[in-house]
């Protein structure tokens, strides 16, 4: 075999007893196509090195009379320890998770909403892995990375956010200043992508190679995946679905452009309508108005209902473009706590299988998964999980 | 080796020596990452099934002083004969391709426009394929697959056309209709698709793994390649470029739907338009209007110039979706004739630009390849192509 033929075999097989482990060294054959052979060569490479280890097979037989008892493969634990963190609009959201993805220790602290810069986000972002750490009883210095979750337009590729309502300047090189400041290396990719990752591994899409998730909070967010990967498009920034343009010369949005989804569905755009409104139509709306919106929506307000049943409307015209344009088998409405979550009702869904081209056949499935911060912190440890993988991974040829 | 293994490196060695070809043993080492040794051992499997052949090194050194000549692999041009067939709205196009890609006849035979049934459509072909036999000097017995690209709405996979403007029935079983007239498999996809196709082969995409083919004629396709492959979503029918909504409530479209990007740019919308004008706005309206807004604009008529701005405004909006969504690094604009070249004006794209996400990267290249039925032709031959070898490579393993 070639050092490539090694090096492949050896991420396949990872990949692998990630997915499905514990599993068997033959399994693993079956799966991956490799000989038997092969898998015990790499096998014991990687298990070498520490990233995998052996257990004995759990409810299955007793040790044979004769040979070896029966042994499968896992990912080992305590091989690396990895963080993850969600920067959210008004929180930080932090997980510590083993090698083997369990949940060490978790924290949650709030934040004012400003965008800081990206050295006074990292300053943040270090004195709350200290805290994290110590819940733990780790030090930061065990951390082999963290994989961070932002919203905005991130060139995953490069760690670079072009833009976010998180951070004040534009083009910065984010994944490269918290490496330095924080000492151990940075993977910063949409928040959207992440939860994709997380569903894919924790949630509702294990085992489905094509689906989407669509986010909704403050703004809207699309996490794809394409072939069993996230799809990030060639310049590592695709899938801006919140920006994806519904009416010609439309409503502005916060991004400066014109006629976005999310000028229409996002809260400001609940707030912006309802600024529209004679004073008084809805009870409240000058103080918060997207809140009062939606109470007086609940409260049977007619203004207020109008004003929800057009972003729905908006909402599953874009829906149904995704569908069109991606033909996905899933469909997973994600966010926290979902205050818009007129935006899932049942008449939403209805529009929207009206708005996409017939073929006779059952439409994608559709889920909705209200989940807290803490998933899209996991989301982001997934990342650092198969990064720090990658980094190892990379580094057993030196030395195979 | 498994037989998965030397299966999945047939087929890695075979494309590689059709994208690259004539090539050495060697470069197909280090492209592939397989050893040498097991390159000897596939070609050798691929030279003895007369896939493959070998030839002298052109332009290289004399044949050595001691040992064998340099030698490289192309594919045998002789090996299978395929055909490509574009059921365009007016023309049936056909080519015929050795295995190599090379074209050895070709022909356009005339359509009324009309759609008609998959078996009517079938007795068209089957006589058409005669004539293009015979202008090669073979015999339709001889050939081993027919690629067939379609307007509309397909599953590639299942070769079932769910609607399309030439087939007056819904979810046609077309392949399998096609396959019974005329003795050999049919591979029906979707017209764009095959466009993509072509232009990765032979067009302005060779090299290119994540580009978009828009394609342009009465109505509107789009053609999407994602990690070197045709994406053709979960369930073969991704990526209804023509369908997707601009518009709330919009205008109606020919597939019964309101809104649709379609009905603002094609052919039909324009005539709409025209008809909405009062009687003599637009000289030569009454009798073909599409191509009376489409002269009267270029004669400098004001109200043909608005039509003809609208309809490029809504194409602006809808490319600058693509790229939001896919992030593609190339867009290529095709069609035969484009008729609708207004859509592909200076201020067009520039409107497009105006409206993706903004990033400070530079922006997608954008090229317009204006082409005949025929290369749409050659797009099919090619996915015939594409289809007989896997039927060939999968034969190999049964003997081998």
């Amino acid at each position: 075999m070639t050092v490539l033929q090694r090096e492949t075999g050896r991420r396949v097989l990872f990949r692998e007893i990630r997915a499905n482990g514990p599993v068997a060294r033959i399994d693993l054959a079956a799966r991956s196509g490799l000989s038997r052979a092969t898998v015990t060569g790499l096998t014991a490479d990687l298990l070498r090195a520490g990233l995998i280890e052996e257990v004995a097979r759990d409810g299955g037989d007793a040790a044979p009379a004769r040979g070896r008892p029966r042994v499968d493969l896992k990912i080992r634990g305590a091989a690396r320890l990895v963080a993850g963190l969600r920067i959210g609009t008004d929180s930080l959201s932090l997980v510590l998770l083993d090698f083997g993805g369990a949940r060490l220790a978790e924290l949650e602290q709030p934040m004012t909403g400003e965008a800081l810069t990206a050295e006074a986000l990292a300053k943040r972002i270090a004195a709350a892995l200290e805290t994290l750490a110590q819940r733990a009883g780790r030090a930061v210095g065990e951390i082999s990375g963290l994989g961070v979750a932002v919203a905005g337009v991130v060139d995953a590729v490069r760690g670079l956010v072009h833009w976010s309502p998180s951070l004040t300047g534009r083009n910065v090189e984010f994944a490269q200043i918290l490496a330095d400041h924080l000492g151990m290396p940075a993977f910063v990719d949409n928040d959207a992508n992440l939860v994709a990752l997380a569903e894919s591994l924790f949630g509702l899409a294990r085992g489905r190679s094509d689906f989407l998730v669509v986010t909704i909070e403050s703004g809207v967010g699309l996490g794809l995946f394409i072939g069993g990967r996230p799809y990030r498009g060639t310049r590592g920034c695709g899938a801006e679905f919140g920006h994806v343009k519904v009416e010609l010369d439309g409503a502005p949005c916060r991004c400066g452009q014109r006629g976005c989804l999310e000028a229409y569905v996002a809260d400001y755009a609940l707030a912006r309508e309802a600024a529209a409104l004679p004073a008084g139509a809805i009870p409240g709306a000058m103080d918060d108005p997207a809140t009062a919106v939606l109470a007086a929506a609940r409260d049977g307000n007619r203004a207020a209902r109008r004003i929800l049943d057009r972003a729905g409307q908006v909402f599953a015209m874009g829906l149904a473009n995704l569908v069109n344009l991606f033909d996905p088998s899933l469909i997973i409405l994600a966010g926290e706590r979902m205050p818009l979550d007129h935006l899932y009702d049942d008449p939403v869904l209805e529009r929207m299988q009206a708005l996409t081209t017939r073929t006779d056949r059952p439409p994608p499935e559709i889920r909705v998964h209200k989940w807290g911060d803490l998933m899209w912190a996991r989301g982001a440890g997934a990342f650092a999980l198969d990064e720090v993988a990658n980094i190892a991974l990379a580094a057993l040829d030196g030395t195979a």
